[in-house]
């Protein structure tokens, strides 16, 4: 696995992209010697949060892109120009940017939909036989992409998140902050990170590591 | 050492703070088994800048400590309540925040002055004999408040900040990515990071890693 594909959903868990998912992902790549290239919509957020408060600001509206461009670094393109045959594995950090702006999974569940520029992203690197790789709540795009192929995932111990999964037809399988589970049938890789609020980074990194490992693994 | 203060600038490179060494920072406390508090000036930005464009948005303002609160996760107090005697050292990563937010360096450079409330939190630590670890553009607050002590620091290998920072009375040494400069005396541990615009991220955290493990060191 020479180059992987990264999609960010903004930056900041609570409308946009997990930052800390975001860089240790980063990080992982890079020390396995992997390059990435960075992609996101071009759209407005769902809405923008005081990550203070936690509450929405109603006067504020940000660009999905150009705060994933924080993170990234000004290194970043649009979602829409984002091809499978360019890149070896695609890899989603998790935050609430993924069930808010490159879904709707945060407000309808297994009943949400997924952008369909994402969609396309997602079928193109499926059909190409790439695996993709994601990270705490991203495994929801993955269950209401492809739930039919019944794709095994996991959201790390959160049952209530696993049971909304698992009616897309997804099966949900428990896993520890520092692991992954990986389907190899389908080619894809999931790790929970934050979907535990009080797993340490220390044990995220490692589950991003084995995820990115595991990726290499699918890619042979 | 057990707990270390973080103090952030923002969030995002050209206007807070560093979002990739503010993640590897804490990531490396947390490998090391330090525990990690988080704070940030509740004032105004200097300015908000586009991160694709890399133009200032005039249109637009934000909170210092609200925008770090996206890498805190919400865990984060604001820079009047931080102590030293809480604490056994203080980490500051970069980002233009340090120099537009925290202090003055980005536009005035030797004859910058670092935000009153930095300089109390710098020179309690100092006089507590307390180690401070600053990453990338960061240790020109620290020659701005301790300039006249003669400290050894390092920008990299950035010698037109590096002349600017000499002009204090801090001695300059040219440092790689993946490395750090260990002021004995002065307890003061500084690396590069993305002094370097072009850096690896596994060189990075590798130099953020020896910094954390120089201030360990040094607190002993």
């Amino acid at each position: 696995m020479k180059k992987v594909a990264v999609i960010l959903s903004g930056c900041g868990y609570l409308d946009g992209a997990e930052i800390r998912e975001s860089v240790l992902a980063l990080l992982a790549l890079d020390i396995e010697g992997i390059e990435y290239s960075i992609f996101a919509p071009d759209m407005q957020q769902h809405h923008v949060v005081n990550h203070i408060t936690g509450e929405p600001d109603p006067s504020a509206s940000r660009n999905v892109l150009q705060e994933a461009g924080r993170i990234a670094r000004g290194e970043i393109s649009p979602i829409t120009e984002l091809k499978a045959e360019q890149f070896d594995g695609l890899v989603i950090p998790g935050g609430f940017g993924v069930a808010k702006n490159l879904s709707t999974f945060a407000f309808k569940g297994a009943e949400g939909e997924v952008d369909p520029v994402v969609v396309a992203v997602l079928t193109d690197f499926k059909t190409s036989h790439k695996p993709i790789g994601a990270i705490c709540i991203s495994p929801a795009l993955l269950a209401l992409a492809f739930g039919d192929l019944q794709p095994t995932l996991t959201i790390g111990s959160h049952a209530g998140t696993a049971a909304e999964i698992e009616k897309t037809g997804a099966v949900h399988q428990v896993c520890e902050t520092n692991d992954c589970v990986i389907d190899t049938t389908n080619r894809l890789v999931t790790t929970p990170a934050y979907m535990d609020d009080h797993a340490n980074l220390k044990d995220i990194f490692q589950g991003i590591t084995k995820l990115v490992k595991g990726m290499v693994a699918l890619s042979k």
